[in-house]
């Protein structure tokens, strides 16, 4: 160790060296107010990090797993991802002149929300298919891409990108930087995600688990695509997500994070009878800077999580108290 | 970039270095003969790796993809896994009596492979669901590893993890070092590779894809465990290729090798109409020390693809020519 040491100064000096700051100091999480939160995180991290504890996880095995909807970015006061269904419809009324007639079209089309809400699921699939499918997986990517750079959030004004959470942007690079591998695992789609998270979050496409509907491979006009079919192949909720983990990851994770009822499976195969392992639920108490709601919130209820977190010994997150800023500045 | 040079040799200098040898002249494939084969991939990998180039493609897109059987390691006379499915019947053989007078089991028992293989698919799927579902993933991977330190293959009378193509880890480990990402793209069980191929190939299980058994969550005796169905999840054959690649790694790869039509859609999805891109294809051609079969082979044909190459313009490797050794030594 303290050859270590010696030869660490010795390059310093060589390399005049402007990096050879000690970055102990630095804190990782700023946008963290000093509470258990934030001290369970840390303590985790040095715990498994430590190669001299019998704590001690391999690099290799750090695998962390992150809900997008309410976990990473908001999804009040609906999905974001909704938002684009919904504006997808607008924009491909002019060719389906009998949505104005039926629902759940006609509803969207006159931005009647609850009325969409009301057909409940099979309204929000048939939202999905239409608006979806039909293309290639390269077409869907640009129409997305090129969504997220125009659509503004109809409280807050700003681009749905802009409104990801500060704290966990920094929660998902500490972890990077001690060498965890960064996975999302959403009930939200798979190919509506995957254009925009590595810029955002750092997460690239690969590191990303969702919902999807089935493609087609396809040779089209001389050129191999994959077409996006009307139909479901997979959805990543609930008892979903630990089987959507194991298809794309064949590992279990050692930390989880998530704010619903949705990811309390996720949770509980990640934590439950695994030594060395860390779960942590984002309860949204911030009315004023944010939203609150939790076990009666028809989106992202959190009801029984709580009781089990509570069982468990997860880490809850007072979103309110725990962070000192919501999103990045 | 003189500069670099200076601080280079003056860390060298003060870490008495023993690193500081230039790899450049280390052959990265010294199990490959000297070939149009070798020096198409070398060309390749320099062209795309060179940030001067219009050619140049950054780090995090460099996806190469392998599929496994007849390209990582032999197919003949049987696929390993098939080999593992019987070996099972046997091991499960007391608990199902009725399997002495049952097609395919009884052939199984009576290691009529002809047999076996005359029942077509679905005798394999009959196989396949007796022998790999009703357990638990865990315990899954456990049996496909012990069976893996015991099991001999019936020709060499080596382990099957001892006959992987030493010139196919030489050019993962190159791939590798050059900061691609190796990703395992198979017809065979995800959860059959998964358990070995980070020890054997260097390529861990969330590089790996292939088909797979549906799953299920569930809490069993207060653990939360994933039980294996006796039900299809998916196909990663053929056009299931491109479907299960995109769905897994959501970027279009730049490098596909293969060894059979099975492959052909992977290379098509990789090399058509894709810039900087290289697609191979092993040909079992050597008799002698390994197997000789293309055309009309039940296992591994390579018909179309042969045609599909040439005219391509895909690299075909001359087993018995183009490597100088097939397993390790």
């Amino acid at each position: 160790m303290k050859q270590r040491i010696r030869l660490f100064l010795i390059t310093c000096l060589v390399l005049t060296s402007f990096a050879c700051t000690q970055t102990e100091t630095i804190d990782p999480l700023p946008s963290w107010n000093d509470s258990p939160a934030k001290q369970s995180i840390t303590t985790f991290v040095e715990s498994i990090t430590n190669d001299g504890k019998s704590s001690y996880v391999p690099p290799a095995e750090r695998i962390a797993v992150f809900d997008n909807d309410g976990t990473l970015w908001p999804e009040q006061p609906m999905y974001f991802q909704l938002a684009f269904a919904l504006d997808r419809v607008k924009a491909l009324a002019s060719e389906h002149p009998e949505w104005k007639h039926t629902q759940p079209f006609k509803a969207a089309l006159e931005n009647d929300l609850s009325t969409v809400l009301q057909g409940g699921e099979h309204a929000l699939l048939e939202l999905v298919m239409a608006t979806h499918a039909g293309n290639t997986t390269e077409e869907f990517a640009q129409i997305v891409k090129d969504w997220l750079t125009t659509a503004k959030h109809p409280k807050t004004g700003q681009l749905y990108t802009d409104m990801v959470y500060q704290p966990m942007l920094e929660l998902l690079s500490y972890l990077r930087t001690n060498d965890f591998k960064t996975y999302i695992v959403s009930g939200g789609g798979i190919e509506f995600m995957r254009p925009w998270t590595e810029q955002v979050y750092g997460i690239p496409p690969e590191n990303v688990i969702g919902s999807s509907i089935k493609t087609e491979f396809e040779i089209k006009d001389s050129e191999p695509v994959l077409l996006r079919l009307p139909e479901i192949n997979f959805i990543d909720d609930k008892a979903g997500k630990p089987v959507g983990i194991n298809q794309h990851i064949g590992r279990r994770p050692i930390a989880a994070f998530g704010n619903s009822d949705g990811d309390l499976q996720m949770l509980q195969w990640t934590c439950i009878k695994q030594e060395n392992s860390f779960c942590l639920y984002v309860h949204h108490t911030d009315a004023e800077r944010e939203w609150a709601y939790d076990r009666d919130s028809h989106i992202g209820k959190l009801d029984k999580g709580l009781d089990e977190a509570k069982s468990n010994g997860w880490m809850v997150v007072d979103m309110r108290h725990d962070w000192k800023q919501i999103y990045p500045k």
